[in-house]
Formats: structure tokens, sequence, C-alpha cells
């Protein structure tokens, strides 16, 4: 089949599709979010798919009766379990299959839009799995209030940014093997903390301090070889698209462990993302310039263009048998290290990416008072709870489900909706 | 074929194999350590083998005649690049593998030993490749006279040891996509250091404080799940065998971004592995006991039989051109918290581990002055430098090659050779 998608523009304001996208969908055709869906009702295999309005488009059918011919993919991409295959082959492919899904969704007739329509399922009969096979996963530390926030409550009396903060984008490496895909049951870690009543011998037990963290996640696509450090100006050759990450953390297990080594039981015990990975292509049109830096930068952080993301997360919190309510609102343009030069950073030092790398923002909090991505920060150190329904929350409580939600709004008017990631805590085991 | 070897026993001391294992060889007949190669002189894919004295025996081809049959494989699983498809059959399926392998090389007679010989290929003739795919690399801190060492050169007037490191291994995520093996070039990181001249602002340069870290890693095979905690007796139903680490540290870098999430590019720039996993039960008659805790532990880091594994490692530098001198000798016995209850340690937060995943054990130095494991003690913070050959040595220059080898001698008079883990150091791009 030949396809006229050559001059076609999937983030064109005016596109519409044949399809009937819900008006505030999450995912109007401008976006083309990817993932790995699971048929409900058979035992057939995840596969790929593009979400649309209510739907899905299943990729690895589309490919299979030809729909995709002509996007330079090699085969089976999207038959595969996790998007990996597909996004190894970079960002020339992906435009080419984002471009011809927009057309076959917008500009699709007779037998071919047929056959688009044959690939189609409501999302609501299909289970949204882990969307790649996380290869390293980085968590950074790159909102200033939340760094800021987190000083004051835990070094009382210091300056609360340390001295490195302003020139780098701080960060460490998580458990690759312990993202999980929203929806997952988060089970309350278990771990030694501090016991001021046993003279410093610390107590195992299920963490008292369990907290959220808001962020953004980041996948690189295409791989960098070793010692071939990345301008940030190169980061949509190789980052492919964004998501929702919640980074469960344990205060009191992180508190007792971290020193001097950093984080550990106290993050690797979950690491929850959305399922849709949306395209960085689609947000590109909203990029925004990124917050003066307060020190003058080494220039291999610093981008010739624009890499803020204006994307707005909602943390939401629901007791268990209670209605969901809003914690806080955040803004991810305050981010002080974009996604480019945080990718910049990772490299720097001679270190290859993978295709399936993950990389989070760090929690994001804002300027504004109650803009914070954290129960620590929200609570005071839980030293003031929140009223959530009819109960109050310092920290989390057995039976809570946390969503966090996440929008763009592109200055063409178009919004982007990340979808949500979710997740219910699980009372520990006994031990 | 029907093969008479369920009574037979791969740990006897007294095996005397029919091919020529030249005495004091790293891997003798009661080893049998598993890698993964590729022929030098063809285009053959990479594969399993076993070493056995100066040979390897290839897996895939002994496999695929049915050398292998009725050990519970499922099926080309040596014919891959990595380890992994065997590893994650567990213990019962290793043991019958590592047992038939045994009896292939002492028992077999007539066409079956002459099957064997055809899978045989002197060690010299193929390439040594990374055994598995590397899953998570998490580095523990678990040597008390290292982090005594190092709390002395860096919080000079502190107490040395942190109050939390009695109580648990403490450790970091490292990343999993630079493990790299025995032989390929480290190439010196560039990143941002203290700069003292100019007025608290880093300068981004090549590090000048590239060190070592002598450890030893644990490769898990079988994984466990999420929300099941391991015991330390569990340790050899789920971890396959150790190796040699390299955990390649720029001091510089690290100590300008370490707070307070922990070590990062100062360490993900390369971490270099010996290519043979050394099975765990050909070491585990050498087991001992570990040191008395200092502190009464929490028991799930308790075991009930020892699990301390005394192997001596040899760290020897080569500047370009000279020859090898030996810096230090340490003994692996001395670390203060075993693989086992390090692996607990790792699950007790509910987090499960995969096939695949790599810990070490931290930087090893012993008691004895000039055991140390890093340059960074040998030579006092570089305060006082090695004599190298000719030439004089506080951290690695470029052309400097670096050579870490391990041996454990048993009870029973078998010397367990772990062969060695190099790389010599590249200089730095021009940035």
């Amino acid at each position: 089949m030949e396809y006229d998608d050559r001059a076609h523009d999937p983030n064109d304001a005016t596109l519409r599709s044949w399809l009937d996208v819900p008006s505030g969908s999450d995912f109007p055709v401008q976006s083309l979010a990817f993932g790995v869906v699971a048929p409900r009702r058979t035992n057939a295999a995840p596969r790929g798919a593009v979400a649309i309005g209510d739907h899905v488009l299943d990729l690895a059918v589309a490919q299979r009766v030809g729909l995709l011919d002509g996007c330079d993919l090699g085969g089976e991409e999207f038959a595969a379990g996790a998007l990996n295959a597909f996004l190894a082959l970079g960002p020339r492919v992906w435009r080419s299959v984002r471009r011809r899904v927009s057309w076959l969704l917008t500009r699709a007739e007779g037998t071919t839009r047929d056959a688009a329509v044959a690939c189609l399922a409501p999302r609501a009969d299909v289970d949204a799995r882990l969307p790649i096979e996380v290869a390293d996963y980085t968590d950074f530390y790159s909102s200033r209030h939340h760094a800021e926030n987190l000083g004051r409550i835990l070094r009382p009396g210091s300056p609360p940014l340390l001295p490195n903060w302003p020139y780098l984008p701080v960060g460490y490496h998580g458990r690759a093997g312990t993202v999980v895909v929203s929806g997952t049951p988060v089970h309350r870690p278990r771990g030694l903390v501090a016991d001021p009543e046993r003279d410093g011998r610390p107590v195992l037990r299920a963490s008292r301090r369990l907290d959220v963290e808001v962020e953004l996640g980041f996948v690189v696509g295409a791989a960098s070889p070793t010692a071939t450090p990345l301008r940030p100006d190169a980061a949509l050759d190789h980052v492919f698209g964004a998501l929702i990450v919640n980074d469960w953390s344990a205060r009191d297990i992180q508190a007792f462990e971290y020193q001097p080594l950093g984080p550990f039981l106290g993050k690797s015990f979950a690491t929850s993302v959305s399922p849709w990975l949306i395209p960085l292509e689609a947000l590109a049109p909203a990029f925004v310039a990124p917050p003066p830096p307060e020190v003058e930068r080494d220039p291999y952080l610093v981008a010739e263009r624009d890499f803020a993301l204006p994307v707005e997360l909602t943390l939401s919190l629901a007791a268990a048998g209670s209605e969901l309510s809003t914690l806080a609102r955040v803004d991810a343009r305050h981010l002080s290290f974009t996604f480019a030069a945080q990718l910049a950073h990772l490299t720097v030092n001679g270190a290859g990416v993978r295709t399936g790398d993950l990389y989070a923002s760090g929690t994001i909090s804002g300027p504004e008072r109650g803009a914070c991505g954290s129960l620590i920060e929200l609570t005071d150190n839980g030293t003031a709870p929140l009223h959530v329904g009819g109960a109050e929350r310092a920290f989390l409580e057995d039976g809570d489900r946390v969503v966090i939600s996440a929008e763009c709004t592109r200055p063409d008017g178009v919004r982007i909706g990340f979808g949500s990631v979710e997740g219910t805590i699980v009372a520990a085991e006994e031990g």
C-alpha cells in the first residue's frame, strides 16, 4: 500500500479524527501516547498500542496487516510485551510511526480506514501494562523548592540547599526491578528505623512514615555508547517520551539508612509509573524556558533551546472507602534542571545510556504555598496533618489510594493528558 | 543416553579429570566456573561455557548433542549470549548441570568422552564476555576496615563509622548498564569537581583522583517475588555464584556530587567484573563464620550457618610499558556482612530480586597495615604515593593497567581461583 502521509503534521491543532474522541480527553489525536496493553477478555499476549480518546489502536495488528508499511520498522516490534524494540529504532522511526498513526486516524478512507477500525478496542477492554522493560532507573532532585523544603525539615539551622545543588542535577540510581505500572498494589515496606527508646539501636518494623513523591519520568529510546557525552540539545534524538512517576518513599527507613551512600531500601520497594508514554514530539510545542539559574552553570548543562515542561500534576488521596481529595497541584515548569540537562549530566562522565533507561525529575514542588509533591512537605514533617475527606493524614495509612494525574496545555490550545498513576497501600506482611 | 552421575560429588577433592589440568590452575575440576565465550577465529555467536584448566567446555554444543540430557534444562539455554536463562532455572538445575559436567570430565568413557572432547576448546582461543545480562547492580559497604579508613580520611575528627553502619549493610544502587567485562578499556571520566580557586564554583575536568575498589560480586540466579523477604539461610537457593568486581571510582567527582543522595557519576562510568562465575556450591566447603558483630543485630540479618568467604584478593598495577606490581592483598573473610545477610537486607523491605541482579561486597580492606582495597586508603588520600615499578602513584594515570585476582583454598586443600578482572585507563575525550 502507498500512504500519502509525508506532508502530514501530527501536531496540527486543527486535526480531527473520524473516531469520536470525547472533548477534554487525555488522549487527543494530537498526542498519540504509546503503551503496552493486554486484551482483557482473551488470552492474547500484551502488545504495543496507541491511546486515542477512549480507545486504543492495536499496533501489533496494524503492523501485521500492513498499516505501518513504509515506516522503516523491522518487523514484529509491536508484538512484544514492551516497547523497547520500537524505541531502539530512534527518532526518525518514532516520528514516522506517529505521523502514520495520525494520518490513519484522521485522513484514511475506504478500506484503509476499515483496516484501522479493525485495530481499535475500547480502552476499558484492555489492561495497560508497564510500557517498557526498564534498563536503569535514575532519580534526580531537581526541584529547588522541594530541595529547600526538605533541607529546612531535615537540617534545621543549616542552609537549606547544599553547596553542590545549584551547579548540577543531584541524583542517584534506584531499583529498576521494582518499577511497576499504575494499579499495582504497594506493600508497606518494613525496615530498620531509629528508636529513641533503644539507646541508638534501631528497630525492625513496618514504616510509619510512608510517603509519595510526585515526579515526571523520561524514557530513553535511542541508546548512546560509552564515552560520547550528549549535549542537552540532543535530548529529542534520544528521549522518546514522558510519563508520571510516584517514587514511594519510607521516610523513617530512609532517615536511618541514607548516610553516607544515599537512599536505598526506603525507596527500592516500589516505584509506580503511569502506563502511557507521551511522545516528547507532542509536548515540544509547549516547551518553555527553565527558571534562570542562580549560579553560572557549566556549558555542558546549558541548552540552546527551551526544554522546560509546563506540566501540571495533581496529587489526590482517598482513604479506604472514601472519595478522592485533591492534596496538591504542582507545575513541572519550575524544575531547575530540565530533562535535557539531566540527560547531559547522565552522560558527561562517559557513561552510555540504553534503550529503556528511565530517569525521573525528582519530587516537584512549586513556589506557591501548598504546592508540594510529597506529604513530608505538605504536613511539615508530619506535624500538621492534612484533612482528607473525614480523616486526618500525616503519612499514608493502609488502604489509602493515591492518584497522580498530569496535563499540559500547549500554546495552540491542545490539551495533552498523561492519564494517571495510582496505587493502593497494602499492609506489611508479618515479619 | 543414560548417565550414571546421581551419586557423583563434584566437590570431591580426589576427583581427577582425564583432561590435563595444570597444577595450580584457577579452574580445577572441583570448581567448574560458568561463563560466556565467543570463539575467536570464527563468527560463532557467544555461548555458555565451563572453565576447566586451560580449556573451556562449550555448553551450547554439549546441550545440543545430548550430553546434558536429564539435567532438566528447557532447551537452548546455553546458546544465548548470557547465562540468565540458565540461572533462572534455579538451584536444582544448577547442581544437576554442574554434577553432569564434573562427571563428563572425570568419569565419562568411550563415545561419551569423545563427545565431551569435541566440546573442548583452548581458553586462549575464545574471548570471555560479560557472563550475564545485569538486571540491577547494587554495591554495599560492608568492610569495617574500609569504612573506618574512609571515615578517618573524609571526616577527620568525627567517629570514623556512622551510627547506622554496625546495624545494617549500608549500600546503594549503581548503574547496571556500565558493568563491563574484564579487559574493557576504562575511559577516564570527566565531571564537575571542587576548585578552591573559584570561590565555590566547581570546574568540569577529567578526574585527577581516579581510583579502584577491590570487591567480590554475587549474582542472583533464582528470582524472588515482591513482598517475600528472604532469610539469609536461603541465600544458596537464590545466589548462583561469585566473581571479582573493580568498582572504579573518581574520588574528586564523587566528593563534589555525593551529598545528600550518594555516589552517582563518580562511579557510573564503569564497573568491571571478572568473566567467570564461581559457583557458590564449589565455595561452600570453605565458608567460615563472619567476624562477631560489635552490636546486637536484628534477627533478619543473622544466619544460622556460616557464609563468610575466605577469599584472598590481590591488587596489582602496571604503568604503561611496565611489569605488574602487587599493591595489596586483602581477605574477604573480614567483611562484616556476608552475601547472605546482604541478600536478606535487599529484600527485607519487600523488594524482589531478579535473575541477573549483581550485588557487590563493597571495597574489601583488612585489619593489617597495607591491606586496603583502594588507592585512597593505600596512599592516605593521595598524600603518600606508592612506588610502582619505577614510578610513583597517588591515583591512576592514563595507560595504567589494573589487575585484581582472587582465590579461595578450601579446607580439603582444593584451590579455587577466580581468574582476574583487569582494565587499562584511557585518556578522557577532549570536552
